[in-house]
């Protein structure tokens, strides 16, 4: 052998050790991945390559790979896919966490405290900004007021958003500072509440008026949403999820992913969707991105909105509300206006997301989609959002032209006595309507909606197959015919959220040449009971073969 | 030797041969690079490596390299590092590749029938739009009218550019859809060309008037963009440019280089300065983005403008114009609006580049810098962008604080007449005064400012060693005490324009670990006469290895 061969050779050596150091068998874990149609593997092991994807999964009683240079004990923990949710606001999650969060609040005077103490433990902020407020939940029977505000809080402007991001309730101080008076109009689409026998604002704006006052709130600089982008990571991986469909998305969140992406901070996987045309051509031109940073980041489509949501009687109905006879809800777009924003970004082979919460909404959208599918052919995954409220006779039609049903199923353990009382008991045969809506042959999809509600995939899958909240209640479930299989919900919380962001085959599944996107958690789906699957831990999560989140 | 070993072995003859492929020896060429300083370095071949970079430069005598899997007989050409334009502005570049140029014009008469024959070529577009027109070359003596286009295009709208972008010729069309009447006032920092005796617009909009008809030109469509980037490219890389400082960089000129890069398409690199401070805080957040597509894409900071250009009288000067006694032409910007803009630049850690063209401008920049290097201590390398006209005793400031003066050789042969015109003779000692500025230690970076000239380097190192222009006028050179070196020019061209940018190190010299950006062209830039300077041809260019523009 001359001196180069013998050189040669241990460069050899050298490479191929280097090589195998990312050859990594995970082992020892109770292993289960589900096809989008609901098929379950189980599996022992698995070997992630240097990619980060997934190498081989092995299977009880098949050969242990021998090549590998990390071996790893799972400790027989469960291994599942990382969670794909379908239906989140990523730079909501972020800022919310930033902000004064009101969910947890169960009357008007603990909000009050909360926001006395916000204000002075912040006290250079110079507005004091919060949400997650519900009177609902409060048991107040109506919205709440600047007065009340004013109460704990009179020289700085208040700005807090409903739970549901469909309302907003300010001071008197933020009022001032909005210009707002008794002279102000209500916006097209948007109400302002006005105070008994008067036009005096009381401190509530619903859908579009809350621009009203929003236009004013000071932007967070681009250090605050760098910052709110990694909490919202951080939470997410918390909690198991390793991608996101980002339901409207601006171009400053846009740019704040990709300064992630271009510096080696994205870890999170973001299906991005545009929240106007304008945004979506600025992001991506012509046409939907490429994949970027190893499958991390991709602008799929566009974001529209039909209506309004329940809480706030902004979701469009067929019939009048039942708690306020002659309202049926706003249509944020005509039907005109729908159509060309559709066609606008089919053109561009960019995928359509539409929010539709009332069942008129859905039977608008669904109509759009029928008509625009004779224009725009081909493998197009129009997604209807929320779908929340659907006339039965209009179920049949999720079946048709590839339509997919994003859907929240947190939101139906939350809504039910809203939805009881905004539509009353005879009109919920299509609420939250998962197993008809699945049967007809429509692709679920499954997310929180967060910050709307929290990124807690284990209440989502109990509430799926249960359809009863984290009390229990109501016993026996909801409507409980609309429950989903364990399987079918585990699915719609990972293959596929990524078919319907046309990842599959990326990520979603543990299977040979995905990436290696999953966590490990103390509790077996398939077998626990609803309340031992909301107490499930996440003590791991990893995406492409990383570990990005540990309990420990 | 193990059966193992043995595969290994094979494994590492198949990875060098691999790794080997992309080690290329290009031999047999006149190769020469420049230092900053001036320092030339010959040589007569190169080897580059698989990641595009230079692995090493072979000296006449030298040995050759002998583990090279490739080597490419270079002719005895000429090998120069790629051009680095120090001033351009590469979207304006490629929409002016798709519309109209007049440059070659040399009446009006003939402005006007290339004006019809390009709207008969394009029956389709609304807008007939083009650029390059200039009243001094055509010995007009005034400007056009808007009656003067109405007479070959009555019906569509025509927008012309100044060949300095500083003032629009329109027709009345035109003024019709921009609304522009006798009531419409000039805006501040602009002005609006009136009939003899009356208010009536007559046709042409100087500097910030512009955008009074410039706001109703139709905006490209991102695909117009992606287009216009790739005509661009073509253009710089037929010169022998292979990278460009792109001052005033739009979010819609950003999200094209950046789409072109995610494809792979971006091949020019481009150090971008931001058009605005929100561009600049849009494109890259809190801090300037780092070095993207392997050194292809960075924005440096932010591009800003003092005062306007000589030919439309909007440089700012100390004294009044020559030939328009009362006018000291239109600062952009306050003493104090600078100072916040490159406050706020430079809190980011933001490169600030500012236009001044007048030497009331340069004082005040000068001034600016000055008070500011206080605050924003380390290596800032501030930049002026033209520093066409000086005031003497403000040259020697211009090696302070580490200034960078960013100048365009051509504009002096271009401009000279016109400048006579508006200084008088005795204010021109500091007019285009390179080898003055260099002189006090003020590196320079040349460039073109394209499309407001070609971007023709061999025709600015022509000028840059003789002040002279294509037909050698005047005898002698214009004030040519101001000429600089062929080495110095050389530099001011590749790795001056490098540094301009904080790119050295990364490309603009042809030295191991550099980028392997070079061109081959027919003649020697050290020997050559400026009539065969001109003549050059650019045969080849090369960005990272890789071969991007061929004659032939």
């Amino acid at each position: 052998m001359t001196r180069i061969l013998a050189g040669l050779g241990a460069l050899a050596i050298a490479l191929a050790a280097n090589q195998a150091q990312a050859d990594t068998l995970i082992d020892n874990v109770n292993g289960i991945t589900v096809s989008e149609d609901g098929t379950v593997v189980r599996f022992t092991g698995i070997v992630i390559d240097d990619d980060g994807r997934v190498r081989e999964i092995v299977k009880r009683g098949g050969d242990r790979p021998k090549n590998v240079d990390f071996r790893e004990d799972g400790k027989g923990r469960v291994m599942l896919p990382g969670f794909i949710d379908a239906h989140a606001h990523v730079m909501g999650v972020g800022l919310g966490a930033l902000t004064l969060d009101l969910q947890e609040t169960n009357s008007l005077a603990e909000a009050q405290a909360a926001i006395r103490a916000f204000a002075d433990a912040n006290p250079s902020r110079p507005w004091i900004i919060g949400r997650g407020w519900n009177q609902e939940k409060w048991g107040l029977g109506r919205f709440p007021t600047a007065s009340e505000l004013d109460a704990v809080l009179p020289d700085r402007p208040v700005f807090m958003e409903r739970v549901d991001g469909h309302a907003a309730w300010v001071n008197t101080e933020a009022l001032k500072r909005a210009s707002i008076t008794a002279a102000t109009k209500d916006p097209v689409g948007g109400r302002i509440t006005r105070k008994a026998g008067s036009r005096d604002p009381e401190g509530v704006f619903v859908d579009a008026a809350i621009e009203l006052v929003g236009k004013v709130l000071p932007s967070p600089r681009p250090e605050d949403n760098d910052l709110a982008f990694r909490k919202a990571q951080q939470i997410f991986f918390a909690d198991g999820i390793t991608a996101v469909a980002d339901m409207g998305t601006s171009v400053e969140a846009w740019q704040t992913f990709r300064r992630a992406g271009d510096l080696g901070a994205l870890k999170l996987r973001i299906m991005s969707y545009a929240d106007s045309i304008a945004s979506m051509e600025l992001i991506a031109g012509p046409r939907p991105t490429p994949w970027l940073y190893e499958d991390r980041l991709r602008l799929n489509g566009i974001k529209l909105y039909m209506d309004g949501a329940l809480g706030s009687r902004g979701a469009l109905l067929k019939e009048s509300y039942a708690d306020e006879g002659s309202h049926f809800g706003l249509p944020l777009l005509s039907s005109a206006q729908l159509r060309n924003l559709m066609s606008k970004a089919s053109m561009g082979e960019f995928q359509v997301a539409v929010h539709a919460i009332g069942d008129a909404a859905n039977a608008e959208v669904l109509g759009a989609i029928e008509e625009l599918s004779e224009a725009y052919k081909g493998d197009r995954r129009w997604r209807i959002e929320h779908a929340q409220i659907v006339d039965p006779q209009d179920i049949a039609r999720f079946g048709k032209h590839g339509i997919i049903a994003s859907m929240q199923p947190v939101h139906q353990t939350s809504d039910r006595l809203m939805a009881e009382a905004r539509l009353g008991e005879n009109r919920l045969d299509g609420a939250y309507a998962w197993r008809s809506i699945a049967a007809q042959g429509a692709p679920l999809a499954f997310g929180s909606d967060a910050p709307v509600e929290r990124t807690d995939v284990f209440a989502g899958l109990a509430a799926a197959i249960s359809r009863t909240d984290a009390n229990g209640d109501p016993f026996g479930g909801w409507h409980p015919e609309e429950v989903v299989t364990r399987e079918a919900a585990i699915a719609a919380y990972t293959a596929g959220g990524a078919y319907a962001g046309f990842a599959e085959g990326r990520f979603g599944k543990l299977v040979a040449g995905e990436r290696a996107d999953f966590i490990l958690v103390d509790t077996d789906p398939l077998l626990a009971s609803p309340s031992e699957l909301r107490a499930t831990k996440v003590i791991e999560t990893w995406v492409g073969g990383e570990k990005v989140y540990s309990a420990n």
